[in-house]
């Protein structure tokens, strides 16, 4: 069996391009649609309710596109509208939380085990069992491209020193603009210190359901990716390859939710 | 003659708060009603098109509350939205750009003026004839409550730099988040280097106007105070009272627009 239906994804920004870079490595035949709430964005300072509203219309959009599931690749819109959307959608949806969890746990050997996020995501209590700092400043950092220097050095080493504290063996990066800074995190927390990707995770998670129920794509030519943004700007593209890793393959659109 | 109603305003968030502590000053008993689109916030990285579309469903908002002015006491909107809002609403319309150009122009020695702001202000051009520096990172820090510290001071050296080899002797505060700061503003620029704030001059601005109109209110009480969010978080009383410089007397209510 197979589903030529295209995998939907939706983040707050441009993070979860992050997740589609995973994707196209993994399942490079997959048609892909993204949609990055850049109007918007970010969720992550935003109320449970306003965060369940931008969630849902997301996730409408991609529905009119006609996707065969939905990857929430937002930390903060998996911990707060994940259960929702995945009660209320007729397609599966896969949220980035559950599986990193559940990773991290299988392999902290103290279980002793740490998360970063934004303010939201680590309130929303989603990452349970774990030790949740919030690094409210860390996107904008990344978003601006400073990867490295004093300043984000600062600000990191401040956010890190409880959990260095609580002598953690794991750290799960629950933000999908963390991994762009993965090196410094490392160099900060320590070597001894596993780092958990959830975009990796989920990317995982959502190619062992397709395997399983037949859902894989049927064709054999490199996948077709549409982006659509709803906030369109000339930094855009330079951004969003931060993320992918590589050069936009695809058409970007703008649209209007709401 | 009187005019009761109320003066509107609005911000793409709280930093207009700076704009309501002038008001209330220098026009105690003058209702106030506020507007903050903190479901939305920061306009300062959207693209023009998207600034414009907020602005307006911002101003109509306030419309609908019968006021008797609107004050945009975002630099960004005003930069970007004001021109229009002006040439199409039936009420007057303040900007904080025109009167703070006019001010560092008129004190200005040398005519060496800088400016500071968010991207979309600078690269709109707002602030003609003034050099002009985006500080993306400083709303975030301010949003923080990060007002001082190595971080803060690493980032505000970088944005500053250039200013300082321009050789300006004055610095328009183009964002009404930055008086919060205007004192390690100031250490770093130096200390011969007058600074800008646009809040108080827009504030000024429209006392002049309201005067000479005779749209003075009649009333000899303290102003009623209305504060209108689109999203609602238990961070809002903190930050809003950080700008605001004092406890929030008044209502807070969660609208919806757009």
């Amino acid at each position: 069996m197979t589903d030529n239906r295209a995998i939907g994804i939706f983040d707050s920004g441009l993070g979860g391009l992050t997740v589609v870079r995973e994707l196209i490595k993994i399942l490079p035949n997959e048609d892909i649609i993204y949609l990055g709430d850049t109007a918007r964005v970010p969720y992550g300072t935003r109320s449970k309710e306003t965060i369940i509203k931008f969630s849902h219309e997301d996730a409408a959009f991609l529905l009119t596109k006609k996707v065969k599931i939905i990857i929430i690749a937002c930390n903060t819109a998996s911990a707060m509208a994940g259960y929702r959307l995945k009660n209320s959608l007729k397609v599966p949806v896969f949220d980035v939380i559950i599986p990193a969890l559940k990773e991290a746990k299988r392999i902290s050997i103290k279980g002793k085990i740490g998360t970063i996020g934004t303010r939201a995501t680590i309130l929303s209590g989603a990452y349970k069992g774990t030790h949740g700092t919030p690094c409210p400043l860390l996107v904008p950092f990344i978003e601006e491209g400073i990867l490295k220097g004093s300043a984000i050095s600062h600000v990191l080493k401040d956010y890190l020193a409880p959990l260095k504290k609580k002598k953690i063996d794991t750290l799960i990066l629950g933000c999908t603009h963390y991994p762009i800074i993965k090196n410094i995190i490392q160099k900060e927390i320590g070597s001894k210190v596993k780092l958990i990707n959830p975009e990796k995770i989920v990317a995982e998670d959502a190619r062992e359901y397709l395997t399983q129920k037949g859902m894989l794509t049927g064709k054999k030519t490199n996948g077709k990716r549409q982006y659509f943004v709803t906030d369109l700007t000339e930094r855009f593209r330079k951004v969003a390859e931060m993320f992918l890793g590589h050069s936009l393959n695809g058409s970007i659109k703008k649209v209007t939710l709401g």
